[in-house]
């Protein structure tokens, strides 16, 4: 089976398959966690010409938490150029998120821009950049992406900056190693906010369409990221961005995606089209339990991947493009 | 620029402009090296249609090492399946190659086939398979992708038979974590065996471009891995190939890959071509050097990436095909 | 409390004390351990005049283990000197003796004697300098220390040497890092050999004593080892003897000791009396569950402690002794 | 050679043998280290009856630095009491100093007291028992150690709590894993404070004597520490004194001991004396290279040692003296 005229049944079935999947614990030190259903279950996909369909409670607001990264990254690669950023964070998946502290290689960089210790460092370039603006700016580029003026919970912001004791540790740690500036609580700051804009599954879905389709809101058609530094963010999002169970996920799933901790998770399927799932139980790495199983079952179904078919598929290898016919496909 | 019509000026240019990188260190313990000058060096390109194109000392013959692990991999897939292969080693790259000599995660698996212990694993899958004839079925299955009978450098293959103290010690662990069983002699040969296995540049390429190709050796037409199981093969080269470069790799190149300490490196443009460099100085983490630059290079100018279009390219973001489309285009 | 001039009665009050610890597991790997009672239980201490107490089941047989790892440091030290022993193995404790699968340090030296690297390096440094007789003379070390003819357990031995992959592996490692040179069977057997050498309970004390008299075995008189070694022993029992416990052990005992996992503990109070106790139920970390109890109680009440004496003790600091009255009194 | 009655022809001989030693590098962060001579040399001798003898720059200032540590965990022992300092800090070496940004446990506990994190803890903890008056404590204990009224450098604690990014960050980890309470700045400041402490080498030996006499120093007769809490100072100093090189200490040297980056090393020769080094180049691991040269000799030719006598010496094993018996000694 491919992807259908109208997916809308589709995603019904997903919702019905998974939802006895009840594992996993909701991260409670959320605000507002306790007034969402544990089981609360959407699914949402967003087309490069800018359709939407979803089912379950697409219209459930959570928090981005950490599938801002890639966003935040964009934007520092827009804003100030690859050379810059990565002198500060490199990009090598990281094997050992759980026994790391510190989140640095050897030269002390952060491993990648999709972990915590690498999203601070972004956040400081960016808030160094311009520190009376960033979070302006910030709300700027989300609001681009959701064709709408992005929003901030307040609870959960507040929180994030409050319990931030492990960040703050690692910016300390980047500020001793003269990776980051003197700013760390501007970079803390900002690093908050992002982690609580809001927003719903079916939005979730478009931003991720907004990567597939080269930057380009579908439903705006404004640029949201400069059409240059898309494949840089997918290539991270791709080997790094589900922490150390990325492997595991290119090998099961094969597309660029992100989870946050509030249960979201976001897929890109490159020229085609943005996938999201929200459930809020998290299993042992952070990742949505419901979210990685449907995940699962939909690249196969869909014969998704961006190195060929899903692993129930019909094992076709996936040509790359011919620039020159990619360039008029695009 | 996109892959042009005749690639062959384009391979010459590329050997002029990397011709003078003289860095690294030739692995001198390999028998043979003494004759092979330090400066060799070739590049080729064939196509999922079988022509080949190749600059420098592109008959030049060298031992496979490491470049062997990917096909090791897909022929366990072959004969074993997924689930049991599985159940051996992981599919996580491994942030940390160099402190570890052990390269096992925490629950004593290998990270991933593509690194020592996991091949390690694999080997002794298939040599438990099949005690007496794996040293046969292997050379057949390594002659489906030359498209020749496959020979073994003898003093190559004795010199790591012998010299394979750290390949036997993590063989032990192995054992030791149940993960293999105990005919450790014949896993630590059909390593040898497969490292010494010889071939050119042209070779490579064409090894290349069979998996580029869904399996199909584009000469002969022969089937030299299962077609679903490509798939599994391309993923786990874009994540790991290239140890714990393998993040940087996929950032600057975007393609899968895989390096051997012999000086070859590999790398596959799915559906359309195999790529090789062959060139024996080696940088800190075991790669070509000139192999790292040429590569980065001819994402950039040709476009190349599975993600998208190179460094310095125009930016486009591959759509990945829709199957029922791409069905037909295969 | 001092230690009275009877201490009959109080090994039989630390065995009534300590009876009903029945926490941790015997290590049923070890052949006879199913005849051995898992609440077998014996104290013993032996003074430098000779003298032996003992309380329980005393004359229980059981296998050194990792006890006889001091003993073969010391062997070494006599027979190739402190130079050449070091320039194979480091003198550090490792903090990480539970992750750590290969126990060696950044220069790949063993961290210390205590740990099976370290006794793998010794035993082969040992076996090299004597291939024929290594084994023999070893037995001949022993009988000195227990005043009779040392004995091995075959079925220890032969299981030791069997399932000895982790310790193959250590070795492998070793010799890729030519720490030690190419006779690895020769080395485990070694090692073999020294962990299922028997004794009882009585008789560890007297080994213990036999350190704390200078070298001097109390009973015969006969020299186990150069008074001039001894001191290095017991530095790297009081360092490193306890594995990953050490420091903890330093803190609540004070005493240079040494266990293994057939469930003996030993310990030296120097220049005065030997300490064992056998109880096979271990701890996490594989030391006897009611060793570790019974020393730390035993160290408070007699007011032992090579830093002062014991923790619930008198507060008082021992003086190191001026050399020039400590010769008269040795 | 034993101790001679008068150690001072032999200072002044310790220091000609070893003044060319000229290797290392003075820690030139620390303030007024531009006006210390890298080749300033002390050293100093005091007994348990109070007489001092030094040679060399032995009224040179410099700051305690890490020597502090153990006197600030002594505090902690008389004001908290043993059981609530070690619910947070462990009592462990850590085999790891140079790779571990964190110093901290698996269970998120410091190893040990004498290195940052555990020191960080111990002044959280003194800090958090008197907010308003942890310093003014602190400086009277420091008072009573020195015999007079104890300074603090403004330059050195200035540039320590300024550039203190490093311990901020541990801080902050320990806050996170709940090991410390929410004063980190109060924390951090009496950590800064305790660095910055002014003294010369013949004070240095004096609070060297004052464990060594049992907590009473020898000149003033008042008590600086508990007597039942020196024995774990010692304890802690023997194991884990000299951070990750601790065990090569106590096999060359075998006394409690510990060095600061100023240059300082002082080392307890329990119920005698105590004896300290100043010499500001320092080695790869932060310890005085002239100070660990000059130990390793010194401890050889007095027959020091608290598990026997020194490297070269006689191979006495001083035994440990029966509790009654040293009551009356001392």
């Amino acid at each position: 089976m491919n992807a259908p005229q109208d997916p809308a049944p589709y995603l019904r079935d997903l919702l019905e398959r998974f939802r006895e999947l009840r594992e996993g614990k909701v991260q409670s030190s959320l605000p507002g966690m306790d007034r969402t259903g544990p089981d609360t279950f959407a699914i949402a996909v967003a087309t490069t010409d800018g359709q939407v369909w979803s089912a379950g409670d697409d219209r459930h607001p959570f928090s981005l938490q950490s599938i801002s990264k890639p966003f935040l990254y964009g934007m520092a690669l827009d804003q100030l150029g690859r050379e810059a950023v990565h002198r500060k964070v490199a990009v090598e998946p990281t094997g050992e998120a759980f026994n790391s502290l510190t989140e640095l290689e050897e030269d002390h960089l952060p491993y990648n821009p999709m972990i915590n210790s690498g999203a601070i460092a972004i956040s400081a370039l960016l808030h160094h950049a311009a520190p009376r603006e960033s979070q302006q700016r910030m709300m700027g580029m989300f609001g681009e992406y959701l064709g709408r003026a992005a929003l901030v919970h307040d609870a959960v912001k507040g929180r994030e900056l409050e319990g931030a004791h492990r960040n703050r540790a690692i910016a300390h740690l980047l500020r001793h190693f003269e990776v980051i500036g003197d700013d760390i609580d501007g970079a803390i700051r900002l690093y908050a906010w992002q982690c609580a804009v809001m927003l719903d599954t079916r939005e979730l879905a478009l931003m991720a369409a907004t990567l597939a389709n080269g930057g380009v809101q579908p439903v705006t058609g404004r640029c949201a990221i400069q059409r240059r530094h898309v494949r840089d963010v997918l290539t991270l999002m791709f080997t790094c961005g589900m922490y150390d169970t990325s492997g595991t996920w290119a090998y099961h799933v094969g597309l660029p995606a992100k989870s946050g901790v509030s249960g979201g998770v976001m897929a890109v399927v490159p020229g085609r089209m943005g996938l999201a799932v929200y459930s809020p139980r998290l299993d042992a790495h952070g990742h949505s339990v419901r979210g990685v199983e449907v995940f699962k079952a939909w690249a196969a179904d869909w014969g998704l991947g961006v190195l060929g078919g899903g692993e129930h598929g019909d094992g076709s290898v996936h040509p790359v493009p011919d620039p020159a016919a990619s360039a008029q496909a695009n």
